[in-house]
């Protein structure tokens, strides 16, 4: 086969067969295809698409590019749930608990934050201790021990992605639908799962910041599912203001810990619930979302989802003191607060600008080599809707370095903005996808 | 500046900025630019397109990237021609001579070979001793003192074109108005000329394929001309059938000797003649297109171009005794006659399979690197819309290998077509743009 007429035919608008998309996306993962032909091909994949019998294709072959996990030994319901990120979303830390605890088994990997999203990795590590880099072994074994797990991506695992996507971060073929679908379903069809939650984020602080897109990264991501035989459910939920009130690493570990002990915001918790009561119907726990919700509500209620998130946070190495005494968390020396100027109605509380200002404070990644600061964050007091007094706090930047503190304040400060109203208060769910 | 930030721009439909395509291709001649990055924005640009004022900028910075020529200090009008290359097209060795031997300065740069298209430099090394490489001192006196000169492009005119063209060729890119424009665009303008003559071929044997594709080429590159304060005009031409008889190398100059002595094929002089009429005019040499043709047949009748020939031939190195006697030119061992099975109309002599089946037999090169036998190729005896009988040759196979042969018969029959009629008979000119 010729690579060059390989994208001929998609530049010109036409399909691939599976063998060929088999043969490239092979052949490019064993290095036999130069980077300055897969970015030509990338493009005109950015510009052409990719039908659903071609997305299939090349989501397959990137998931056979490496390992798969088989966890077929294990004999709860494997269901997993994959978020496309978002400003505050640290749903994954008490969700996973919580649904392990009511009988599913979540071998869950996660990604670090980049940009103005954080990482769930990032987030997990403020546990002193706590080994996200697990082998193939000991991952399968604390999954099947208890019914959980929380890793990073290991190197063997869809290497085809690593390799495509660096080159789409340098190519300028980052925001492309088939692209980001495949992307993220062969990595979560890798883990053999049962079925896949998926959080698909809309708003100003997520990566489609439209519904219509939203829309379409959802059916696609669903269509990939039921090509491949697993059945896939996707919400497409809010990510115009921050979720929760925390934006940061160690805070927004703390804050999951309040959810998992009954507490916490309420759009957080509610997030969790309903992602998570999905997961139990998917997963045949529950035979309805009402009924998922009441076990759920239960497991949290007799502390047997806190007990869960301690069981793997030793087993995965982590001092389960924090999580006793959340206080131990790393903290930043200082704060910051940020004052409503006049009273009135929140109009808008951006999801972006708060997310890229507490990334410089310290508590995001520029790139991939940065080091981030655990302790510092923003703390969002005020949602869209509130009716608020002048003088009011809006937010509290926590910060360690006054440099990280001046880069951040001014964006912080035009997150907000005070009206006289009304405010258009986006649902938190705005669509379903099955 | 950002290299992938002007991906996105130009892969979401939007404009660059004159500053910053004269960065890009600055900072990608200089090696600044990894050559994956560079493949996504041709792709991008192939999609997307160039408007006339970031194709005015690409090309005069593609220009401007090596040495530029400069010959004002020659007193003719410096006139030159460029063709897009087909089968068959000897044109410019006729050409240059008569015109020059009018009073044009013709600095003419040409290209080898390759595919089924012929190149005029490798049709002039049929002259035993004929130099085409000539260094910029060399090009200028040969020029000055002989008002025409034919070389190969130096490596340092245009090196931006080489390198993108060299990346365009591996990434799926070739086929792209704005790049193939800007290409040839920025080689002839970087000559330094006066005026430029186009010749647009379309059909089979050529790039453009239909009219409206190649009416888009000749248009825009009008459009650069005139951007760029130079006078070209196009004509778009017929390249369904070979032009003239021969197809191959040194048949093909000795079919151009032929021109220069006042023979040839009517087709071959026509077209010589109403390009050069064309250079004519735009030099000021002559008043109108006809006074042109006068000229230019005066100076053929009274052997003056045919010694302006022999005379640049000379300069060059070459032997002119093969001009008095063509028959010293390489010739093929063996021949083999293309038989008509049947009575009838000529509807089709496809210039491509003839100019493929010519390449085969050793004329022309698959890839660069390729050495072509210059003695080997096709005489085309049929022309569409001739009358035939059952037994009459319609071309002769001129070979010096049994595979060769082999390899190119059955292409070479298949390009003839003998129908009752009516046959469609493209004319020569299909249209003109000024």
């Amino acid at each position: 086969m010729n690579f060059i007429s390989l994208i001929q035919i998609k530049r010109d608008g036409g399909r691939l067969s599976d063998e060929q998309i088999h043969w490239l996306i092979t052949e490019f993962s064993a290095d036999r295809i130069p980077d300055y032909q897969m970015s030509s091909m990338l493009m005109a994949v950015f510009k052409e698409g990719l039908d659903t019998d071609e997305l299939a294709a090349w989501t397959n072959a990137m998931l056979h590019s490496g390992d798969t996990l088989d966890f077929s030994h294990v004999a709860a319901p494997k269901i997993d749930k994959h978020s496309t990120g978002g400003v505050g979303d640290k749903v994954s830390i008490p969700l996973v608990p919580i649904v392990a605890a009511c009988g599913i088994a979540v071998p869950m990997i996660s990604g670090r934050g980049l940009g103005h999203t954080g990482g769930t990795l990032d987030k997990l590590e403020t546990i002193p201790g706590f080994r996200t880099a697990l082998d193939p072994p000991e991952f399968s074994r604390i999954l099947e021990q208890h019914g959980m797990v929380l890793a990073g991506q290991s190197e063997t695992l869809v290497p085809a992605d690593r390799r495509i996507y660096a080159l789409r971060d340098v190519s300028g073929t980052v925001p492309s639908i088939p692209l980001i679908s495949s992307s993220i379903m062969s990595k979560k069809l890798a883990e053999g799962l049962d079925g896949l939650v998926l959080d698909v984020k809309v708003g100003s602080g997520a990566f489609m910041k439209g519904l219509d897109q939203a829309h379409e990264l959802a059916t696609t991501m669903v269509g990939i599912g039921r090509s491949h035989g697993t059945t896939v459910t996707a919400l497409i939920t809010d990510m115009s203001q921050p979720l929760g009130k925390e934006v940061g690493n160690a805070n927004e570990m703390r804050e999951s810990i309040e959810v998992l002990r009954g507490g916490g915001p309420s759009d957080l918790v509610e997030l969790t619930l309903r992602l998570g009561s999905e997961m139990l119907v998917l997963g045949g726990i529950a035979h309805d979302l009402s009924a998922g919700r009441v076990q759920m509500e239960a497991v949290v209620a007799s502390g047997a989802a806190f007990e869960k998130f301690q069981e793997v946070v030793a087993a995965q190495g982590g001092d389960t003191s924090v999580l006793d005494d959340p206080g131990l968390l790393p903290t930043a020396r200082n704060e910051h607060a940020i004052i409503a100027d006049r009273s009135g109605i929140v109009i808008k509380a951006d999801a972006l600008d708060i997310g890229v200002g507490a990334a410089r404070l310290g508590a995001g990644r520029e790139t991939k080599d940065d080091v981030i600061d655990p302790g510092v964050g923003t703390t969002v007091a005020a949602r869209i809707g509130d009716e608020i007094e002048a003088g009011t706090v809006l937010a509290t930047l926590r910060y360690n370095n006054d440099v990280n503190l001046a880069n951040a304040i001014e964006l912080t400060e035009a997150a907000f903005v005070i009206g006289d109203g009304p405010a258009e208060v986006a649902p938190l769910v705005h669509a379903e996808v099955r």
